[in-house]
C-alpha cells in the first residue's frame, strides 16, 4: 500500500501520539546535537525512551542498545529521532522498518538542500521509509512537539507550552523565532513541526492533519518552496473554510529567492504565483514573523469583522492621526460619522472633541465618557470593527504614577489597606458571599479611579460599577476576577510589594479586561485594543491582548478581514 | 527688538536652564492636570518653585502665590508653567511678562486646534508674550523635559533618563508613546519638547537650538504640519550636515490627513510635498514611532556605512532567506561572494554551509568559526555593512538551555563554582592584579563555551581568548566588564541566583558585545547584530543592541545610508 493511500488522520497518529521513542545518537557527551535532543525529549515525556548508540551503554540513566532491531520483540517502538551524520541514517532507518517504528523525525542535515548527491542520498532513505511504511519529518530539521504526548523533540531547547496553534515551518531559526515571541506572549501550541527538506510528509499533509484536529484553532506556516503547488491548493483550500491558515512566505526579491535555493533547496518560484497559490487555497499571507504572531492572536480572541468599516477612539489626537494613516494605507475606511452620531458624543465630551472619526476627546479627563463611547460606535449598522487605543497596562501606568508624589503614594496605600481589610480571611466561603465583597471591593475601586479623572456623579459610577459586578456572573470571568483580587491584595497584605501603584493596577487591569471581553461579545464585532507601551505584553489570562502600536490593529483587521471575505466566497463545504 | 532677531541658543536658554518656576494652577486637588504637573516638576527640579493658585495657600508643601505678580521683586522667575483653563491664560501671561519671566510651557489646550475663535486667542497670546518677549512652548501640549535642569514638566508621569537624544513632536501620545519604548531600550535624551499648536517657537527653532547643542547627537521630530516650509528647509539645513535629524511624519493618506487637521489644526499639506522638503533639509524620514528609535540606536551606536553592499552572517537558512529579502526590498546589494573568499569560508566551514551570502554555516557547531566569520567579510572592500544574525541574549539561551536536563545543570553550577572562586576577596585590588584573574578567568570561559560547541583545539581557544583579555585594556571596555564579572559572581556567591544557565550569560554576554564593538571599531563599518528573541532589548552598558528581527538591521542600514548619501552631496558646511 502507499503511505499516500492512508488517510492522514491514521498516518500521522504515530508521529503525534507515540508510546514509545529511540533516540538514535542519543549521548553523554554534551557539546553534540543527539545530547541536547535526547535531554529535550526526558523533559516531559512520559512513554517509554530508548537512547541508541553504538558506544555508550547507558544515557541519562536510560538503558542504551546498539541498534534499533536490539530493542526487546515485546517492546514495541512507534517513534525514532534520527541525530547522526547523514550516511548512518539509511542503514539505521531500515533497522527502524524491521521493527515496525511507524514515525520518525530525520533532524540531520546534508541532503537534499546539499546539491544532486544529496537529493539521491534522500530519494533512497524515502524508499527504504516507503517500505514500511514509516511516515517522517525532515531531513534536516530542528525537531517537532507535539502537546498531547508533551514530546519536546528538539535539537534545541525551545520554550513551549500547550495550546491552540499549530505550526509547520520550513526553517528552524524562524520556527524557533515564532516560538520564541509566542511564548513571551502567552501563547501555546499543540503541534509544532520543523518540517526541513520534506522528503516524505509534506507541508499540505501537516496543514491537512492540523485541520482535522478539534483541538487546533489557527494553523500557521512557514514556507520557502512547495513540491506539487497544486497538491497544496487541493489539501488546502478543504481546510480554509473551517480554520485559517496563515503563511509568512519569503523569496519576494530576487536575494532572498537566492538564498531559499541554497537554503532548503526548494523552488521558491514566483512570489506572484504563491500569492495566486495562496489565494485559491483560502491561505492568508504575511511577511514578517511578528505580523504572523500578531494576526494569530487576533484570530484566536476576536469575531472576523464583516466588513472594512472602522471606528477609532483614541485618547490623544496623534494616535488618532496614526491610526487613521494606518487604516486608509491598508484598504480599511474610517468611517464617516452622521451628525446624529456626532450629536450624541457631543453630549458626553467637551467642545473641544475631535467631531469626527478617530473620536478624540481631546485631554477630557471624564472616565465614564470615555468608556462609553466604544459603545457608541460599536452599536452602529455602519461600523464594522472598533480600534480602541490607550488600553495601557494599568499595572505599569500606576507605578509610575505614584512615583511622582508622596502624597499620592500615600492616598494609594490607604487606598489599598482599605481594600484588602475588604477581603474576608476565610476565601474559600461559598460564591455568593464571594461576590457580596467581591462587589463591594469593585464598587470602590470604581469609585476612586473616576474621582482621580474628575467623574463623581454617583449615579454613573453605581452604574458602571453594578455593570462590572454583573461581569462577575459570567463563568469565563467571574471565578478569574475574584481569585486574581484575592491573590494580589493576600500578597499585599503579607508585605510582599514595593509599589501600591503597582497593586492598584493589577487590581484594575483585569476589570478593564473583562469590559472590553463584554464588548467583544455582545456585539459580535471586533474590538482591538493598543496600548501606550513600546513591548509586547502577554496576552492575559483572561484572553485579552494590546498590541503595542496602531499599525498592528489596523493590520490584524485587514487580514482578518481578507479571510472574512474569503469566508464570503465559499460555498458551505465539510472537511 | 523682534524675538526672532535674538539668537535661538540665547533666546531658549531660560527655558531649557531655569532657576526658577512657577507654575500656574498647581494645585493639592489629585483629580487635576495641576496636581500631576506640579508633581512632575517637583521630581528633580532643584530650583526655586513657586505654585500660582487664587485659592490655595500652599501647595503640596509649596507656598503658594495668587499671582505671579505677587512673588517677591528680588525672586526673579525664569519660567512660567499654564495648566489653567484658555481663557486664564491670557491675564496670567501678561502677569508673567510684567514680572519678567522670560520663558513659558502653555499646557492649556482650547487654541487654534478648535477653531477659528480659538486662533484669535492664540493670536493675542502671542501678541502679549512679544512684549516680553517671553518665548514659550504649546499651547496644548504635554510639556517637556529638559536634562541640564532635570525638570520633567510633564502633564503626565512619563519616564525619561539623560541622554545624547533631542525630541521635539506635535503630538502628546507619539511623543509619550516614543519616550516610554526609548526608555525600555535604555536610551535618554537631552530634550524633550511636546510642542503642541507651535504658536511662539516653531519645530524649526527647537531643531536649530539642539543642532547648536553638543550634548546632543541625533534630533528626532513628529510633524504633523508645518507653518512654513521654506523657514524649515532654510534651518533645519544648515544642522544635517552636522547630525542627524529624523522625521516621523504621517498623512500619506486621505483619512489621516483629515485626523491631522482636526487635532493640531496643522496644514498637513501632500505627504510628497514633506518628502521633498525633508530631502532638501537633509532630514531622514520614517513612517513609525518603533522604527525611528530603531534608527536611532543605529545612529548612536554604528558608524554610516559608504555603500549599499550588505555582507550577511546566520546561524540558520531561513534567517538568511528573510535577511537577503528585507535588504533587497530596501535597495540594499546582498553582495555576491568572489571565488576567493568563498574558497577562504570552505576553509572553516563544514561543505554543507552555504557558498554564498548569506553566510549559514549550517548548523556548524564550530563557535570560533562563526566568530571569524565577520572579520572575514568586514575586511572585504566589497562589503560595506554587515549583518550578523544569531547574537542572542546568552543570559536567557544559557538559562533555558540548562532546564532540560540535571547533569547540565550540574555541570554549569560546578563551573560557576569555579569562576566564582577565582574572584578575589580583595576587590579593590590594583588594575594589573584585576586583569590577571579577570583574564585567567575569561580563558575558562571561553574553553568551556567553546567545548561546548564543539571546539577544542587549544591553539585556537588561547588565541580567542587572548583577542577578549585584549579587549580588557581598552578604557572603554575593561573597567566595565571586570564591573560585571565580579558583581555577578558576587551575587552568585551570596546566593542570590536560581539558575546557573543565567549567571553564565550574564558573564559571558559582555564578552560577546565586546567583540562586536571591537569589529564596528577595527573597520570603520556597521556591523548590526539581530537577535533570535521577538521582544525589543534594552541597549546594553556597553552600548551594544541586538535587534529582534532581520528587517530592522536591514531599515536601518538602508536610513542610515540614505543620510550618508545626503551628506555625500553637501559641501562641507558650518553650522
Amino acid at each position: 500500500m502507499e503511505p499516500s493511500d492512508i488517510p492522514v488522520r491514521q498516518a500521522l497518529e504515530p508521529l503525534f501520539n507515540p508510546k514509545s521513542v529511540a533516540v538514535i545518537g542519543a549521548t553523554n557527551s554534551w557539546s553534540k546535537w543527539g545530547f541536547s535532543t535526547f535531554a529535550s525529549i526526558l523533559n516531559g515525556f512520559e512513554g517509554r525512551i530508548y537512547p541508541i548508540n553504538t558506544i555508550e551503554t547507558e544515557v541519562l540513566g536510560h538503558k542504551a542498545y546498539r541498534r534499533v532491531t536490539e530493542i526487546p520483540d515485546d517492546e514495541p517502538v512507534d517513534l525514532a529521532v534520527f541525530v547522526i551524520p547523514p550516511l548512518g541514517v539509511l542503514s539505521t532507518m531500515a533497522d527502524c522498518v524491521e521493527k515496525g517504528v511507524r514515525a520518525g523525525v530525520v533532524i540531520t542535515a546534508g541532503f537534499a538542500e546539499t546539491g544532486e548527491e544529496g537529493r539521491r542520498l534522500q530519494d533512497r532513505l524515502v524508499g527504504i521509509a516507503r517500505q514500511g511504511p514509516l511516515r517522517f519529518i525532515g531531513p534536516n530539521c530542528m525537531g517537532y512537539w507535539s502537546a498531547s504526548s508533551e514530546l519536546r523533540a528538539f535539537m534545541f531547547p525551545l520554550p513551549v507550552r500547550p495550546g491552540r496553534i499549530a505550526f509547520v515551518t520550513q526553517g528552524g531559526n524562524v520556527g524557533g523565532a515564532v516560538m520564541r515571541m509566542a511564548y513571551d506572549r502567552g501563547l501555546g501550541f499543540h503541534r509544532y513541526v520543523s518540517c526541513g527538506c520534506t522528503a516524505d510528509i509534506q507541508i499540505e499533509d501537516y496543514i491537512e492533519y492540523f485541520g482535522q484536529d478539534p483541538e487546533v484553532e489557527v494553523i500557521l506556516a512557514y514556507i520557502e518552496g512547495l513540491n506539487d503547488g497544486q497538491r497544496f491548493i487541493e489539501k488546502v483550500r478543504r481546510v480554509t473554510p473551517n480554520k485559517p491558515v496563515i503563511a509568512l512566505k519569503p523569496g519576494r526579491t530576487q536575494a532572498g529567492t537566492q538564498a531559499i535555493s541554497s537554503h532548503s533547496g526548494a523552488l521558491a518560484g514566483a512570489s506572484d504565483l504563491y500569492d495566486s497559490a495562496f489565494r485559491k487555497a483560502g491561505v492568508v499571507r504575511v511577511d514578517t514573523a511578528e505580523s504572523m504572531i500578531d494576526l494569530t492572536i487576533a484570530l484566536l480572541s476576536q469575531p472576523l469583522p464583516k466588513g472594512n468599516n472602522i471606528g477609532i477612539i483614541t485618547p490623544g489626537g496623534s494616535y488618532g492621526v496614526i491610526s487613521a494613516d494606518a487604516c486608509a494605507s491598508l484598504g480599511l475606511n474610517v468611517v464617516k460619522l452622521s451628525a446624529k452620531t456626532i450629536a450624541e458624543f457631543d453630549k458626553i465630551f467637551p467642545p473641544r472633541w475631535s467631531r469626527g472619526n478617530p473620536v478624540d476627546p481631546a485631554g477630557d479627563r471624564n472616565f465614564i465618557s470615555y468608556m462609553q463611547a466604544p459603545e457608541m460606535l460599536l452599536k452602529l449598522p455602519e461600523v464594522d470593527a472598533l480600534i480602541f487605543m490607550g488600553f495601557d497596562s494599568f499595572a505599569n501606568f500606576s507605578s509610575v504614577f505614584v512615583q511622582i508624589s508622596r502624597k499620592l503614594a500615600q492616598a494609594m496605600q490607604d487606598l489599598i489597606e482599605e481594600l484588602a481589610a475588604m477581603v474576608p480571611d476565610d476565601l474559600d466561603g461559598p460564591p455568593e458571599a464571594q461576590f457580596e465583597w467581591a462587589g463591594r471591593l469593585i464598587t470602590k475601586i470604581v469609585e476612586v479611579f473616576f474621582s482621580f479623572f474628575g467623574t463623581s456623579d454617583p449615579t454613573e459610577v453605581a452604574d458602571f460599577a453594578s455593570r462590572q459586578i454583573g461581569f462577575m456572573r459570567s463563568e469565563r470571568i467571574g471565578p478569574f476576577l475574584v481569585g486574581r483580587i484575592q491573590s494580589v491584595l493576600r500578597d499585599f497584605r503579607q508585605g510582599q510589594v514595593d509599589n501600591v501603584g503597582t497593586v492598584f493596577g493589577q487590581v484594575f487591569q483585569p476589570l478593564m479586561e473583562s469590559l472590553v471581553l463584554n464588548w467583544i461579545e455582545t456585539y459580535g464585532k471586533p474590538v482591538v485594543t493598543t496600548s501606550f507601551m513600546g513591548q509586547p505584553p502577554a496576552m492575559s489570562e483572561l484572553g485579552h491582548y494590546a498590541y503595542p502600536f496602531a499599525e498592528q490593529a489596523a493590520f490584524v483587521l485587514a487580514k482578518m478581514l481578507e479571510y472574512q471575505r474569503y469566508l464570503d466566497r465559499q460555498e458551505p463545504q465539510t472537511s
